[in-house]
């Protein structure tokens, strides 16, 4: 296997959308592949791709794709990975590196891993950073700088194939932390999934109130709703695809939401002031954490 | 009464938080007030907004403050508005103007309304407008711009009082709407404080996980957590009191946001794909549309 610093010879991008196209842009940027190519299933990403220069060659094809390429990166919406892996195995060359960007980590395993062949790497990852915009014109190639990256190599990957995929997220700028995917989709099931979840319901709920009007929730969304929008704004298929396979962490953290939410219910029901100001008073503080932390 | 341009002679700020302290700096920059005294509860506070040079005097004692104040604004807690007004009541200058900034509406009158003498208007006002910080120095003159300030005044408030409230805060930028408290209590629980209720119950749900260490919450928070960490470092007092004061209103949302937070919680259990992308595409139009309306 070439040096964890060398550049890859070709990467090829198994769709082109916002982490996608930031990715080719900062591979680009960084001199990390001598060729980038995409694969994406509509005539109009590809020629995008190609009008925004961020990609050499675009495939409708995603076996024509993955010929040659030393690093495969599949950057689909994750419910697409079994047929993407089935599709791209038999053309995957010996020695490379695959790798993805999504959300849940042990589904990963389970739908592609089964499709490598014999003398390819399987890397999954997931950079921790995003925006609500989708579509290749979203991406931008410092999108990944400060933010962590986490890889989640099953038992027996070759260390060098995840130390050049640790390398490579680290030339773009990220941290790098190396886990257990069961434990990636617990701790994503709280600091990202949940979130998304409930971002999208008061949003929905919102919406069909009758006793506020839209226009009356646009207008006074400055008041908190306005950030809870902005995440509900986050591409539908990507997150429908998150939620149905991250199930089990995901209803886990719901749960004990709920829990939470309900004691807090009783709270204001009986007036008790306390036990809110005390909640409230200890929230604050991871916020300063965070802000510590450099993720704010 | 004066015109609704011309300046008030005295303005006296009952609290110098983060919006007290805004509106002391907006009213001095846009030339609406000749004076600008407030009061505050800590000698550290007070010369604090001395030494920012926000006002020209600070009291200790509320009803010192508001003698000879042709405008009283009610900054602080909306938790300390009944016993604040019952202490500025014998002091209040005839045919002066107390308006407030609190978040919750119907409790004003509730609260402040019996204390207001003869003569002295009412005018119940909510700037929808905030940052996760507090206090004098937290404070800038800009915060009101674009923003939109509810107004709610009381059947038979003077129309000339209401006019001069409006006025000043279009001069400082925002956007003014009338209507009725209850109304505004109902459409602000849902797109303000509902939205801080389940942020402060997110944060404090993984705050208390044993599956995720803490740093690993906050190193992994870019996924979308952090956004939530943001409106729970708000300010405890502040919102215990919203909360306890707009209690039927919020129950009401919990209730609702809990039930559609169960069905998507079904959906995901029962792998309804096409319920979840419904959503999540109808509440993408949502931000569009808060976009457009310049709230984003």
């Amino acid at each position: 296997m070439p040096g964890k610093d060398e550049p890859f010879a070709r990467a090829a991008l198994i769709g082109i959308g916002l982490i996608g196209s930031s990715l080719a842009r900062a591979l680009r940027r960084h001199g990390l592949a001598r060729e980038i190519v995409c694969s994406a299933p509509t005539a109009a990403t590809r020629a995008k791709a190609m009008e925004l220069g961020i990609v050499d060659r675009a495939f409708a094809d995603n076996a024509e794709a993955v010929l040659g390429a030393d690093l495969v990166v599949l950057c689909t919406p994750v419910g697409a990975y079994a047929e993407v892996a089935a599709g791209i195995a038999g053309s995957l060359t010996p020695g490379a590196i695959v790798t993805d960007v999504g959300s849940v980590k042990q589904a990963v395993v389970r739908d592609v891993g089964p499709h490598i062949p014999e003398g390819v790497h399987l890397v999954p990852g997931h950079p921790v950073a995003g925006t609500e915009h989708s579509g290749p014109e979203a991406g931008f190639a410092e999108l990944f700088v400060g933010r962590w990256c986490i890889l989640t190599p099953p038992a027996g990957t070759s260390p060098e194939a995840v130390e050049r995929v640790a390398a490579l997220w680290r030339a773009l700028g990220s941290n790098v932390e190396v886990m257990d995917a069961g434990h990636h989709d617990k701790v994503l099931a709280i600091t990202s999934h949940l979130p998304h979840l409930i971002a999208y319901t008061i949003v929905g709920t919102a919406t069909d109130l009758e006793a506020a009007t839209q226009s009356e929730v646009i207008k006074f969304s400055a008041g908190g709703f306005r950030d809870f929008t902005r995440i509900a704004a986050s591409d539908p298929v990507m997150w429908r695809d998150v939620f149905l396979n991250n199930r089990e962490a995901v209803l886990e953290m719901i749960q004990r939401f709920t829990e939470d939410l309900t004691a807090l219910q009783r709270a204001i029901r009986w007036g008790e002031g306390e036990k809110l100001q005390d909640l409230f008073t200890r929230t604050r503080a991871i916020r300063r954490s965070i802000i510590e932390a450099k993720q704010a």
